[in-house]
């Protein structure tokens, strides 16, 4: 096993770890640990929420989920040689659950879930169509995921980091800051909100010193959208295997990490869509000196996926163009062209059983392919979404002889009130 | 082999034929033929220009294509036992380019194109960065496409059609009309337009009598998009070996189809971004009565894709966000992040020698995959584009050693003015 | 379409065509054609028996199958600058049955057939077990095969030439004779027998003179075996897309071909356990001088399949050991561990309501693979056959419900006796 | 994590752990757990040595190999209401090397070794040819194995277990020691024997009384073969994912299972083929009542390999037929073929830098694939042998430009006498 150089320790809070981490993004928290070129090391990471989401079959948990807190991300790793204008080479040598428990009371201890956000806490993808708080708990048997709140599926999970990324520099940062503040701008009050300004509540900065704590804390950014450091990609495809390939902004890269899913659909459509879990990844880290020029790599990860996920032969697909629910033409926008492709597939499976939200949690969840299939036939793109067939223990194919009828045992809990 | 139903003589005008096909949907174009379920036919197509696209190394004929003339369909063809409310299940057995000949004048002949349209004619995905005509042909052998004017690759055709559907019943094609027309109005003057009104100008209405011709000319849809019906929807997966479902809204379905490609990405990002061919294709209907409602299939096809795609199993990806490339922050934007994932493609590959034009096409034509990666994760959508390594005859992965040097060859032919 | 430099007209026999090929190996056959390197050409090429297999519902024609006659090979073809010690690379750019015509008498006319000969007319892998022929007849529906003879299965065919290979030198020849000729020796009246000694009787020769006939139909070998010049491989493998690399032991290498299959499992263990048809196919050669000693290709093809075969993702294994069926136990003999298995899983599929002659049938078309599994665990080798599940249109995987059981209908035909 | 039923202390050897295996096959060998259907269970299993090979660079230790005390088998463990007649379905739910610690000295402790075994002491498939003890380690860094003894190569595991099985009636039993002994009884004093007779010597039998120890190490049957109840069949794609169905022969099925390997190649060539480690395993069983009847599976395992292996699009592939390397012809012999196969891949190899031993070890430990292609063409079988090309870092194809030159490195150890 590569030297571990960021454990956790179950039974503790991520702030009370023997390492501490960070949950903003700033050029001046300090790394944590540095490491060679070339050499495998291990990596802990707590779940997004650090146990604030548990094993039952309540959302009320989803619904308060403490959205100012998050991501807990391990790190800064610095790497030996890395210097701005450099590319940093980032292999995922192995990434999993968290070893050796079975049913502690923290996500990745063998379980693991899926949230719809309420609008008024975040919200999702399709959250006009669902405003309301639900949980899904996925349990882990091998490399399979099933869950009580959604029957009649299984499938093997692709493990990822959601978030893995570079600091920025402080020139990078104010431009986040500026950029995202002009667009909260246009509508401030919104609910949810358009962007994340800054938030000194809650902000977790690692081995900021005290003296500069609250001016760091002021500016530094939130982790929930991908940027040009990389950050929250939630690319499903970052599998063990994989080869990603960050800009590097400042000294040492400051490479840091967090929020694994056991398993994502693309898009990872009910915000919290994937399969949460705390555990470990293995890395292996090189520079490609001056590589951002050499390649034109200013910005945002390119990568190389791993070759090891699931295979599936037969899918069954469905398509949506860019035109509202209520019958408005947008131009070209496959955003919307993708919900509607994911309201198809919703309304599909609500004819075998499921409910509209067992439904979309299992698309957030399950390894589902979306793409952009046409962008450019004028009004109107092409947005598809395919799901793999073999994950139902069903029939899911139409057929003359219609829909199979499951039975959706108690259903995906729902949070009091939206 | 199937009967031919819809021959088509290559030395021939698409309205010279022996049976007419059409270029509008409207639900008065009388079918050409009736087909009975569970019998294979096989239909001629011809390229949606209909021959003003020569094989040439000049790109005039991409400024000047008619645009009004598009798409050159086969078709409508009555299904036996199809009513209004039944979805029509299609399959493809087979599809491939104009048998028999090699080298005529005829995209399909042997050889086919794609073009990067100019801004006043047409646009594209990526057309304030790309607002000049340009053109690539791609020449066929056997299942391979190689280029004159992008040179270092070749990759096996993944045939597809472009534009499949069932006709439009009368209030489906008003809804058309309205939206799309409510959709102009906000920005009439347009370049490119927003969306394309109906257009008598080049209507073809295959057995429409002349005495309805021109009401339906004034009410027909232009097929350039994809809408409830199916139509242009330009998914690269539809090969052989595919089953789609097509909602039906009229007595017979009446299917249509045509804008055959011997291989896309997907998005077809170049506007004319597949390889544009004429050809044959083999299908085979079935109905299932009632299977709107029982499987919740109002509108947009549902599909199945074939198995015998080419398999790849390594990938270079690169990842965008909804911020534009001056700066500005868009809110969850993926049809933006779409775009800046395909421009740092489009960058990637200019280090290694080619044109910027060069690899628009080849993302055009290329079996690229496009994924709605994440699109929750506020303010920033992340796009991303896979392009396959073992399509370049060199290596394309970033290394410490560099970029390796093509040669651009005689490069992708640019029309006088944009 | 390439050059049609070996054209076959389906309504005359093989004999009697504009050019005529062969059915035996020699290196005074001169060429028919000379192809230059880096040029697509098109050969045709006839079944192996030349029409004597009809499609109907009798096996008397499998009974009586001249095999005398076979195989009907198109060529020599000379590839211009092959020398011996050469490698020659040939490209398989495309292959199909025969094109335009629907469903005329002879096999690659929409249809194809499957025998399993009698021990008295050939044998099989199975010929213990199966000593009676029987036939089965596969109708091509786009790339899918079906049988009236096999019901409840259908398969994409993986196309592919049965025999391919370089012409021997006047050395390789006698040793070929020699060495077969002495293992006939050993058991000269077995039935089958040991070994094909040369056989004037139906020789082809192509263009040798007469003066020379007898003495090289006295000399040239049978085709049957494969040998250090590629021939009848029958590698199921070598699809589209395919690159071997033959070595050349005559000036021009005089390549020749022959023996299509629309399909083909692993072993071709019925005998004519593919689905044998006529069709066409694409080629491209070239010549890596000196390639034999370069790589020590000093005898039998070596090759890189296609990328486009069907993807199957789920298999049902049978595995088997070399004991024989009355218990007796062989040292270490993976031919007969592989017929184990393949009697395994006919025991399997006769639960389900086949015949075992069907599932016999069935496993000699299909695209099962064969496996070398365990090859030292002495005494016993583990031979493995995997059947794709998703070619049977019932669930085909053990479970506690026991095994669907399909209607066999009218069954594979049988010959009177066998 | 499923509860640990056969738990392995690293630090001790395997007949001094708490729960203790055996080494042997017999029906009176009590099982060390019972475990209900459908319960996940994880078992620990010991590389087959139990120590007795090394991480160093010296084959002294594969020369000597102390084959009398193979294999070490975690169980039996009773499978509640199996029956003899049932099917016993295993679900290999996970399986991986030794967690937890980094270079001990046990394979599996991040490394593992493949031997090519002395033709003096256990031989191997191409043991003619390579009659010494060479040995090979690899070092596993995520899901990647390379080895400082075969350089340039480097691949992802595909682990599973080399040996899982029933326990044989007494019946069974008998049979085996019959044949096995007819089958020595014709060659004796063969080197490498034919066959493996019971031997009391290091026979290891769990919880055995001592009263019937004598007896039963008299009669209990090795390891090595695969036979009627599974075994030792090396059957490389039982990876994670497979359900595998076993015949039952004895209430509760005993079930036993252990050597396991980080990766192999299809048939083991080397004798110790794989690379060979110790780790864990997680299982879940069921039974199907009566199956062996109903599913006509009296004998040998057939299973449903997993869905998470590698990936290859690219493989070079060498055939090989029944012609002697002295060039006597054997009548249908796929072993005899398969070696040729491998031979050929061998000598290639050669042409590159590698020694033949180098190139040996290779096929052994690679996921390489070993194909029955022809079988019947009398009579020359046809088999082949496919690597995917992409675990070697440099161009592996044969091209005009001649193969490239590795560096060997140290090379494979040699022991110091054959």
């Amino acid at each position: 096993m590569p030297e571990v150089i960021f454990p956790l320790d179950s039974s503790k809070k991520f702030e009370d770890q023997e390492k501490v981490g960070h949950n903003r993004w700033h050029p001046e928290i300090p790394p944590v640990a540095s490491v060679k070129q070339g050499v495998s090391v291990r990596i802990d990471c707590r779940e997004w929420f650090d146990g604030a989401i548990v094993n039952d079959d309540s959302a009320e948990d989803i619904l308060n989920a403490p959205l100012l807190t998050v991501h807990k991300l391990s790190g800064p790793f610095a790497i030996e040689g890395a210097q701005p204008g450099d590319l940093l080479v980032v292999d995922i040598l192995d990434v999993g659950p968290i070893p050796q428990e079975d049913s502690g009371p923290l996500a990745g201890q063998g379980w693991g879930y899926t949230g719809i956000f309420a609008k008024t806490n975040g919200g999702g993808f399709l959250t006009d169509q669902f405003p309301d708080a639900y949980k899904a708990i996925w349990d882990f048997t091998g490399q399979k995921a099933t869950s009580r709140h959604v029957p009649n599926v299984s499938f093997n999970g692709i493990i990822h980091p959601g978030l893995m990324g570079t600091a920025p520099s402080a020139e990078l940062l104010a431009k986040w800051n500026r950029r995202e503040g002009d667009l909260i701008a246009t509508d401030p009050d919104r609910v949810p909100p358009l962007a994340l300004p800054p938030e000194p509540q809650y902000a977790l900065l690692g081995g900021v010193s005290d003296s500069d704590f609250d001016r760091v804390a002021a500016e530094a950014a939130r982790t929930a959208p991908p940027r040009e450091n990389g950050g929250n990609q939630d690319i499903k495809n970052l599998t063990k295997g994989s080869r990603v390939f960050y800009p590097v902004f400042v000294d040492g890269a400051n490479f840091s990490l967090g929020d694994l899913h056991f398993s994502q659909g693309d898009g990872e459509i009910t915000f919290c869509g994937a399969i949460e879990m705390g555990g470990f990844i293995d890395l292996r880290f090189e520079v490609i000196k001056g590589g951002m020029d050499t390649y034109g790599v200013s910005e945002n990860a390119i990568f190389m996926p791993g070759t090891t996920d699931p295979q599936f032969s037969e899918w069954l697909a469905f398509s949506g163009t860019s035109v509202t629910l209520d019958g408005k033409q947008h131009y070209l926008d496959s955003h919307l062209s993708y919900q509607r492709a994911c309201l198809h597939a919703i309304d599909y499976l609500t004819k075998f059983g499921y409910s509209p939200e067992q439904a979309y949690l299992l698309l957030g969840a399950a390894p589902i392919e979306g793409r952009l299939s046409g962008v450019v036939d004028i009004p109107n793109s092409c947005s598809t979404v395919y799901l793999p067939t073999s994950i139902f223990d069903f029939d899911v194919r139409p057929s003359a002889s219609g829909p199979f009828q499951i039975d959706p045992g108690i259903g995906a809990p729902r949070a009091s009130a939206g």
